[in-house]
């Protein structure tokens, strides 16, 4: 009997029935849970995922937003997208997720543009950095955090401090990262990948202060043809702050192919305290 | 008599009623029109502002993502913006603007957070480059599109090709920019600035094709009382693509006060033919 790729099993979603075609029911996954909720990037793959299922999809991902308005509690969680406008190329939809006996209102929401995309002029001016696999140091993982355990994250530069003693100089992470077990890519691996970047603010100050991120945006600059090229392959993954202040940060990243392909940008805005 | 500033005549939203109290009546301005809309950075406001004037409001907007669903049609907007969630220091908006007798749905849905920022180690990581006014070459403005006359927009590199001969090199504008006439700086106006950059496909092909921005999403780095600091002075805006791939690119864009704040990063998708 085949089993499912943990990451399969976290996005899971079963339909809520045929009187709600828009809404989908789902657990959260132990094997991605974080500090306080699962994985942000599980969060965001899960909003794609209800997206890509949906019987009146257009195209392919483009653009994603994921807002984290709370925390998510262990156990169900209804997922709800639903196409606002449909063009004649462009697609663009709302998601909302929820979980009963919470009052608060929406765990996350989002936005996503998707598009059936035509062959232009192309041009990647964002070369990959020049390293290797071989430049990399041994894994990365957080005892505290779970997920880490589901990628294999090899950092070039800017692995987490190994000690906290306030002496960061900058915020630039470069890592080599898959799924681990290894899963071909597709659209929601990606959205997941563009999140494993630690707090930025850690690095930046060597110091381990609680964070956690708010919004994230992502842009797909892949199609499903050339994600499938990457198969179970390494990503080089690369995250850096433009401005700390006053208790938030963003974290600009870019996700290419081992062959070099830039496939994903991604910025994110982080709540820290202190 | 004392005239509106012809932004906050834009930005004009009128109560729909006390039955409906998330939701606001708003007209396109012909000040704005860009070629076959209003300016997005106007309809980017419009979202905001929705926000700003919600008695529910907490705090100020600390991120703001719109997605263009289709083009504005002249006349009359409805836009809703509910708090999807409030926590103790973070909100969470969804924000939908339509219009009647527009069958398709919506023409343009956001997401924003705004919270209560408290005093924290801050650090801007990413300097003003050191330019100055006198730098700058003559303003810039397109013919076609009747917002660029809204802006005193002066390019020190990357200004609109004059020539359309496909001999561009890289993407990257970096220009002055204030509302004109002059108008203090607030949350509405940074939203909107952020969106003053022509796009870069034309800079980086010199050539001149049909785009039009999708999804913007824009952090907002500054409290009101730095945005106040700035008066009705310039600020320093710089652009920049990533990547152009079969009818996409991004562009990522910083805006600085004079003083060299960094006050808001942004990045948007566009879309291109050809």
């Amino acid at each position: 009997m085949a089993t499912l790729h943990p990451f399969d099993e976290a996005l899971r979603l079963e339909a809520a029935g045929s009187d709600r075609p828009d809404t989908w029911l789902g657990h959260s996954s132990p094997g991605y849970w974080n500090m306080v909720g699962p994985f942000g990037g599980t969060t965001a793959a899960t909003a794609l995922r209800a997206i890509l299922l949906h019987p009146a999809l257009l195209g392919e991902p483009v653009a994603l937003t994921v807002n984290y308005a709370a925390a998510m509690a262990e156990g169900a969680f209804t997922v709800t997208a639903r196409p606002a406008r449909t063009n004649r190329s462009t697609q663009h939809w709302t998601v909302e997720l929820s979980q009963d006996g919470d009052a608060g209102g929406a765990v996350m929401t989002a936005t996503a543009v998707t598009a059936a995309r035509r062959e232009t002029w192309s041009q990647n001016d964002t070369p990959m950095p020049a390293v290797t696999l071989d430049d990399a140091s041994g894994r990365l993982r957080f005892a505290t955090s779970e997920w880490t355990n589901r990628y294999d994250m090899r950092a070039v530069r800017g692995i987490i401090p190994q000690v906290w003693d306030g002496s960061g100089v900058d915020s630039l992470t470069q890592l080599w990262v898959r799924d681990d077990p290894p899963r071909p890519l597709d659209f929601p691996a990606l959205a997941a990948l563009a999140d494993v970047f630690y707090p930025r603010v850690w690095l930046r100050r060597a110091t381990r202060v609680p964070a956690g991120t708010v919004s994230i945006t992502t842009y797909f600059h892949a199609d499903s043809r050339q994600l499938a090229e990457c198969g179970k392959g390494f990503l080089l993954g690369q995250a850096k702050a433009q401005a700390f202040r006053n208790g938030f940060f963003d974290q600009a990243a870019q996700l290419w192919s081992e062959a070099g392909v830039l496939l994903a940008t991604s910025t994110q805005l982080v709540y820290y305290k202190e």
